[in-house]
């Protein structure tokens, strides 16, 4: 038993799907977040950036005296998950394989295809752990950098949002995809968008409920759930302004933040 | 007569359009450019947070020992140049008074508009600076948060950038706009766009060649230009990979970078 809280990160908002899946699954477990807000995004920066920021987060949160770290970051699992691993003594989980997992589950004899960040699409992450985990299996990766902005400007049902659409997965309509993995945690607020396009006959999956269910296994496993029965608290780390962070953070959480928002400031040292 | 570079900032790579204004009306003088571009974009964070990262490069420019800094980023120009003038004893100027000035040269009667990112418009620093020169005028404002992933995906010529077009200045087609302020370095490649969208009678603005105008006038009001005669030196520091950077860099320029491209990376102080 270990009622320490559970440490979960991403480069900023995007990471509260996850949160919340946390969250439902784990009512009493005591949650910080960390959104690195002033530093968002990561998609397009180098592995040596996003390797230095995840890092420091990883460090930050083992200085709040987190039980366990979760990734809940595409980039971030894909390019700095295994370095995290080798800095930490902590259990830490990313967003990837349990995505992994659910699409080989899901695709059939289909292809897998997968879509997010160009660092995590370039990173070859998910395509290598799909061969991995399934040596026959057909992997389609497309980097859609431009769809984060279209979440972030609420223009998940517009226009200009089916023809990014159209652009970036034009071509997957040809193919005979099984399952998608939305390799972003911005992209389950488009889901209904992939949908209509795709076709009813891709299954999409939403790393964020899988992540969940691996966390709490993992708990489960290690014996550090905790032993509380009331409603666990949640308090949020970031590194921009607290209330644009409040403000967003209702949208993806679908209820006003009901913890502690609190500023970090990056000291920088020259 | 003073040989020290001039020192030129941006978040990212956005500010070389005016590095290039600079290099071309000044072609002896030395200059060292600096683009933040492990922590861009700023266009949507906080005046808090932009302010210290725009004090923290104006130090660092300091200790290369430039002569002048250029702010070349309207959204550290509308939101940090004040607090800047007061930390450093350099002379230092923005885009944004250039950029005032040769629209209401240009507006006529007409009404002036302006765009730019989310921070730069609610600044209201452009319309109060428009409004302190010339009271009567009438200004409207406008954020495009699309448009600088727009111009960053190559999307310059798209459907999705006309859309995008429509969608921010569809009612400004209804007013008579004298002239349209691009208050973003990343705007002028969408140029012939928004000419072609707004008409040809509408003059647009762009800061990048009025801001090296007043670079010029100022280095020879204090008597500080260079006395070389021969080209100057250009030196590059970026805070994510010197790779990408030169690699995009090449597209603002229209030629490669012709000086050596440094990393420089923000040592964090837990």
């Amino acid at each position: 038993m270990d009622n320490r809280p559970i440490g979960i990160f991403d480069s900023g908002v995007g990471g509260l799907t996850v949160f919340k899946e946390i969250r439902e699954l784990l009512p009493a477990e005591n949650l910080i977040y960390f959104g690195d807000t002033a530093r968002v995004p990561y998609g397009g920066k180098s592995v040596q950036v996003i390797q230095k920021f995840a890092s420091e987060i990883t460090h930050f949160l083992e200085m709040q005296n987190v039980k366990m770290i979760v990734v809940a970051c595409n980039t971030v699992s894909a390019i700095a998950l295994h370095k995290l691993k080798s800095e930490t003594s902590l259990p830490i989980i990313g967003v990837i394989d349990p995505g992994v997992r659910a699409a080989i589950k899901a695709a059939g004899a289909g292809t897998v295809g997968v879509i997010g960040t160009r660092a995590t699409i370039n990173s070859g992450a998910y395509q290598e752990r799909l061969n991995r985990l399934r040596s026959s299996i057909k992997v389609v990766a497309r980097a859609c950098p431009l769809l984060v902005p279209v979440v972030e400007e609420n223009l998940m049902n517009s226009e200009i949002a089916r023809l990014t659409l159209e652009m970036y997965l034009g071509d997957f309509k040809k193919i005979d995809i099984g399952a998608l993995i939305l390799a972003c945690t911005h992209y389950p607020l488009l889901k209904n968008l992939i949908k209509n396009f795709l076709g009813e006959k891709v299954t999409l999956v939403d790393s964020a409920c899988e992540t969940a269910r691996e966390v709490k296994e993992m708990l489960v496993a290690r014996r550090i759930s905790t032993e509380e029965v009331k409603s666990g608290k949640e308090k949020f780390f970031v590194t921009d302004s607290p209330e644009s962070f409040a403000a967003i953070a209702a949208d993806f959480l679908g209820r006003p933040l009901s913890g502690e928002c609190i500023t970090h400031s990056w000291q920088n040292d020259f």
